[in-house]
């Protein structure tokens, strides 16, 4: 696995550029790709071109967004699907494996049946559509009582039942994004990711929490950096993933404002520093 | 449909052959059986016997509970279909035809999913041994907010998982036990009441509820009698108990420890008149 | 209901405006409509003109073909999507209001539980743009077992698995094609449509079977004309279809060659009168 | 994993303590139980003993038959549940393991989705009712085409529906007893068998198919003793069970009533010799 900076995930508002260089200055191993920057390079060959030179700078891509928002009305869903390829097309081109989304856990006129069956029928589609392109998929399930229990049917909000959810889809290029975080707030613990493998997680992302909160009254966009408050056992957590022999980006998405205040490469030199630690296992 | 008395719903430790005088003196349309009673009539010739004097009286049976916990453990669950046959010879002897149980909307370990699965198998088995014996069994959907969502995941809250599950379970002698107060509480409008039949519904129970609180905020175990605040939209939820042809028991469920201490015919007075109206539509 | 001439289900090679005609002078209800021919038209004003006229001759329009097809490989099955708003705009400029597809009922390689996932995931997402568009779509089981157990995993063969797949679609826009041939090879009987209601029910088609075969040994693509042979309870089925309300097209689909091969006038003239009879419901 | 006798999967009418001699003579690595003599000791202490007296010889158990019938009607179900416990307390008592039962892959009236419904809640009872005994739960699927489609709704075939089954039992006791002939006569490979575990095997059965006949002319009964005709990939089935690291007990169910008519000794000697090829992975 390999350490990822994710300006986005971080709340860093950098050019693409720039997160490259400051990615490499700062040792991480990777970068997230910038569907919007490919597109503006104006050709696949400029975007291979591109990725070449990332490469060569020693850093792999990490994860893209899901261009396809999997619960949208049938209408805007199909309009996704519409674009779908040229979007692929500029993944395809840079070398990009790792495109993401979330499972929105809860809804207020879905239940938890018919919600299912929405999510299941287009992921399987889509998930085709991917993997026609050499595309893996990531699905984070999001754990925080406080956002699941805000409508009136809650839905996938723990690992057992978003595996189950990437069985029924029948697909094999479906994994998880797993973050600490929704491990956490989700009650579960290291025995719950035994017996997952590489082919099973697609991203990784480790958080904090809070310290002055119980576990049901944390809050989804109010986090820790890694190893900050020790609420999270994070050791547990990361020698699961290195046991499931996982080979794909980590990274850190804290929801924490004032990031984008502090000097970017102290908040960089340290970002950093907490993933290696992680990736090394200690 | 008619009007029943359930002293148990009531919360009034009437003995059986009490609660028989009094439905019949308040101008109830039926009484709830008694099981035990039943039992300590001695034998099935006996419990016939005494069925024959209640419907000379001009009373029709109400509902008995469940005899199975639909959600316990495996062990537990066997014994309880150990003892069965016996349960349901003494019911059958009785001329009863309708049982009931609820679905507790939340679990503490089993998810949506695995909770179904282990509901729909036992109410399957369940419900097959049951329709040997002539009888229907009820399925009440528990509406508050305030207890479906006290676990880690919550579980059927609403009509519409109800009706799937009993579709689910292949069985054609399982219906709902329709509530008043789980309708309005789990935001439900006679609309989703539209297209029943009385094939699909086993039991109704008017209650109305606080008018101090949200919806959200009203709990279970806190209502009202029927009519009583004008909360719940009691002349909707009855028309489509109408239309849709029902002819079973309807019964209030108020969870008021006050009627205990209040005389009883008073208390009786008062709920027989409520359940006329609702049961003449008015 | 109404009799509906269907001239590509007869096998008849005819141009829409002469179908048109021949429905006419026939005293057929209504005629299927021509994507194609409305295509050509070059405007929804033109379609939209050509629909009024045919209205004034008397005729409700049948069915058209679903443009889509669920089971296809995921990149074509979105090809389709793409192409469907056109599609669909000309339909409805024409005020046609079911299009149609029939459930292949084996496959090769995907077994019955990852058949029926692709099913109900594609049909979920099909429905609801149909739905935007004010059309219904109907499904046929297919019943022949000499066609079902030509592939290694045997798929939907029969009225309730149908219903149960368009109830798991969610979809309040779907519902079946039924077909006596199928219904009849399917081993079903009168009794298997009772419940169903004209919402359920998107066309009807009436044939009959060759009557030195057993039920499992007709073939999919050699019928009879309906009452011809007297081994298809035609009477029972149409029976049934009464019962439920029907308010749609009725048609004829013998796969019999030498239709093609009589006088048109011949032909319609007798398939009219055979309808005429369903439809009267003697 | 052990060469294991079943006199029972090979037709030869031996009482259960000649079985064991003969087991102990011709090298076998196990012997199946065999409840009806375990009961006829007339207590735990004595069957407790009795296992202990073969286990000194060198002998692990196999498995013993299932006794309760999946799919029977939910009153004689219920009286095999009634019955379990004394059952299960001999084969605890005599360190038994393994049960295992077959999965009938059709039915005349239960379509494929109301069978699976049927299977999956029966076996999610019986499985923790096994766990609770420390016993595990094999699953035998049966591919020969000729079985399956002999009636109106095939069932499950196949390995991966199979396992989709045992995942939705929810049960951590329950896997597959894998046939070479099913495996066979289902059209799998090796490639199928990827990725299981020791855990998700209960017992493994080898044959070898006619020669004679193609692979859906197969009869599920008659059959020929591994690696007799070569027409199934015996080494490329062991390397699989092998892979997976399986545990457990390999046997022979030929269905060839010849081999009752033959000396015993030469019998078993042979299959020994088979077994012991297959187990040492040749």
């Amino acid at each position: 696995m390999f350490s990822n900076l994710s300006a986005g995930a971080l709340g860093l508002p950098l050019v693409h550029t720039t997160a490259i260089d400051l990615a490499a200055a700062h040792g991480f191993g990777g970068v997230d790709p910038d569907p919007e920057y490919f597109r503006s390079l104006g050709s696949t060959g400029a975007v291979a071109e591109h990725a070449a030179e990332v490469r060569e700078r020693g850093l792999e891509w990490g994860m893209a967004g899901l261009p396809v928002p999997l619960d949208a009305p049938a209408a805007r869903f199909r309009e996704a699907l519409v674009d779908l390829p040229a979007a692929l097309e500029l993944l395809q081109a840079a070398g990009v494996t790792r495109v993401g989304t979330w499972i929105r856990p809860m809804h207020d006129s879905l239940d938890h049946r018919q919600n299912w069956r929405l999510h299941a029928g287009r992921l399987s589609l889509v998930a085709e559509l991917l993997a026609d392109a050499g595309l893996r998929l990531g699905l984070e399930y999001i754990g925080p009582k406080t956002f699941w229990s805000t409508e009136r049917f809650p839905f996938i909000h723990g690992l057992r039942e978003a595996r189950e959810l990437i069985a029924d889809s029948g697909a094999t290029n479906v994994g998880l994004i797993l973050d600490s975080y929704h491990w956490y707030t989700a009650g579960e613990s290291a025995e719950d990711l035994a017996g997952l493998t590489d082919a099973d997680i697609v991203s990784v992302d480790i958080n904090d929490a809070r310290d002055d909160r119980e576990r049901d009254e944390q809050q989804d966009l109010d986090r820790r950096l890694p190893y900050a408050t020790g609420v999270i056992d994070l050791a547990g957590f990361m020698a699961a993933v290195h046991t499931a022999g996982y080979t794909g980006p980590v990274k850190v998405e804290p929801f924490m404002k004032e990031l984008a205040e502090q000097p970017v490469d102290e908040v960089l030199a340290d970002i950093s520093a907490r993933l290696d630690r992680a990736v090394a296992g200690e």
